[in-house]
């Protein structure tokens, strides 16, 4: 992935900032398995397997805590 | 999801940063598996099974951890 | 739950404090999974599968970092 | 537990700030399953299950990152 | 592994951030697992079990957050 | 354990800090089982399951997280 995807962690809303996250969340599945092709095929496996979504849901969730911290949990 | 669901980590009580924490959780599943339909049909096996109910308390703690730092932990 | 059961973040001792991790930890399951009756049945199992007592004890970690660092880890 | 057994998060060295943290993951196993005989019978599970030995490892790691924070990790 | 591979936790983008934070995850199953051979003859298992992937991508997300910290999460 | 195996968490580079957090990562699992000849036995076990190794890099991310701040990233 020569291109850039990540120029910066700031965001304009908590909401935006979870994207972010589950953005980062999915990157992290991409460098491990590049193959689109092999994800896709996956995908209906872990789509309907609650544990897996919860786990997916755990990435999300400490992603979410470095992007805040990075906006400075965006108080002003 | 467009609409707007997270305009701030801002809670006036620790219990209601408890509970957008559970909040949180839950939007990390539902952007992995947005049908609602299925869903439905999964919660029914997850709610059984205390490995999930776990994990999911595992993903509520760690967002917890992020919404508690963003409110300076309600300290005034 | 609509009564008040985490009114602050602060306790008097360290050992308090795990106290409440533990609290919260529980009311992580309870969230996702509300009836008492089911929950009670669901216990049994758990409370004898060494790996769920270990990502219990996980869970109660990942919360008390979270109250130590409301506390400012008891240090006065 | 009614006994005092965590007065402090303060230890005079690294080490015995690791020796805390292992005990705060044992703790964080007995508060949800109090009986010790139980816990005997089970110890002998997963002590021969690396998975669970892992999982074990992971508790105290996160005790120790709020032990060594508490401790401002003994710089002085 | 004796040569030096990490000499510093800075990098010029988050985007470095994150390829550091696979590096280093990847070192962390070298680390446990260091044949070559044998590494290279599993991945074909974990790369096709999307719990794995997952997982996986958790370690990503924890190695990230250090790094954005260590990075003062690219603000300047 | 009664020798001092951790007399301070600061470490002269980034890399000897990761040595460090595998170390304290394999110490987390020595004092669950603190048999040696067994610790051997279990090793061909989990060296060659993916899922394993890929937990133990995520008990060594979690430590990296604390040596790293102890020694402030390493900014200096």
């Amino acid at each position: 992935m020569s291109e850039t995807w990540l120029p910066t962690l700031r965001t304009a809303t908590p909401q935006d900032g979870f994207d972010l996250a589950t953005k980062l969340a999915r990157i992290g599945v991409k460098v491990t398995q590049p193959s689109a092709e092999l994800r896709d095929k996956l995908r209906s496996s872990y789509e309907q397997d609650t544990a897996q979504l919860i786990a997916s849901s755990q990435v999300i969730a400490t992603h979410f805590q470095t992007v805040a911290a990075a906006n400075n949990y965006w108080r002003e």
